[in-house]
């Protein structure tokens, strides 16, 4: 019997599964996973993920040298250093530097998930790294797909059918969710911006203005870098 | 801005709807709602869904003169009347009667749902009566999936993805489950056995000896009585 290759479709699903048995893969495509593997690649020393406003500028507060970063209405928030669209975490202005990240869905998701054997982070940027070293592990492998206010998303699904669609055939066993995912990356794998087109909330993300982001976030292996969790900080793994 | 058809993908979803504002569809095509539409449809009084055998034994302790339905490892409980094969809920057993059966997770579906305007039972063996008695209401409905231990499944998925399918183009406003769902059926369709054998669970059904069942909760449309909840009772939708 291979590892098991299983797919948490929404983050309220996680209970279900007992974590410490799984290396999880947390993935929040729009924007929060594509942002942080892209600065993880530009040198970032750490990126640390935190649910509320508040407890970002908490860090400020206590006096560190961090970088930080929060929208609220696809608009940067005052006194904060950037939002979370992936084009503010370039080389010029993250490496070496610790970023604290508001991200409400993408916390929740790794707060559920501490449990597990090792947590990593993935998005279409960093799609094929994530998938070679799933590979070399050979370990029962989990895709938390951080969704949308703890319910299913499409994007974060068809990242998840992605991964699986690299790992099929690498004998793992895969379950429902699995198949399902693998599926309908299938249908949109032609062109992703397109498939999501018909979502629910195409419509709010382009009320937001971050259409460039969305497109960034569906651009396929820019990346290499994978992000670990290492404490409460996300780390280039190594 | 029309009504709402949206898909709950597990029943630990539900709590994330506020299930007073829709018409709820309870789906547990293997084989819960099939065996209770096809029990309406024969002319059963009623069918009262329990989630334990125990519960289902008291029934007969208080003196009712119901029917009893339980399986245990696919074979029915010693003392009960039959299973919750479809093929034991034909009118020479089942008309005039009320039938106690036992369902897991549908009962769950339908606890967490019990607050909804309306609760109605689906299955393949009714999908167009259910379609075209849900077009007439054009309200707010969910489709609950009651999938597999809280968790998801395809074959409940894919009936939701047949709903969708029927009523798309009649106004109502979709989510993104109920887009994947109808991306899943349309792949599905031309043949939904042959798509299933790729599940997890083909092969505890089919070491269940149940086959001849699966291919029955998989015929379109051979009824159109529409199971209802009343109280804790379905019966017929007049």
């Amino acid at each position: 019997m291979g590892a098991r290759l299983e797919v948490c479709l929404t983050p309220a699903l996680i209970p279900l599964y007992k974590v410490e048995d799984y290396i999880v893969v947390i993935i929040d495509v729009f924007r929060a996973t594509t942002s942080i593997s892209y600065g993880i690649e530009n040198g970032a020393e750490a990126i640390i993920p935190v649910s509320q406003i508040e407890e970002c500028s908490a860090y400020l507060e206590k006096g560190f040298d961090y970088l930080l970063a929060a929208e609220r209405n696809g608009a940067v928030v005052e006194g904060f250093d950037f939002g979370n669209s992936p084009f503010s975490y370039t080389k010029e202005k993250v490496a070496g530097k610790t970023i604290v990240l508001t991200t409400t869905n993408g916390t929740h998701a790794l707060h559920l998930s501490r449990n597990a054997k090792k947590i990593i982070a993935g998005a279409f940027i960093n799609l094929t790294a994530v998938c070679n070293w799933l590979k070399q592990q050979n370990e029962n492998t989990l895709l938390v797909c951080s969704g949308w206010k703890n319910n299913f998303n499409l994007e974060d699904t068809l990242f998840a059918g992605a991964v699986v669609d690299q790992l099929k055939g690498h004998g793992f066993v895969v379950d429902d969710p699995a198949i399902a995912a693998n599926d309908l990356f299938q249908l949109a794998k032609g062109d992703l911006n397109q498939y999501l087109k018909k979502t629910s909330h195409s419509d709010r993300l382009k009320a937001l203005g971050i259409e460039a982001d969305i497109e960034f976030c569906l651009k396929v292996d820019l990346t290499t870098a994978i992000p670990v969790l290492d404490g409460d900080k996300l780390v280039r793994l190594r």
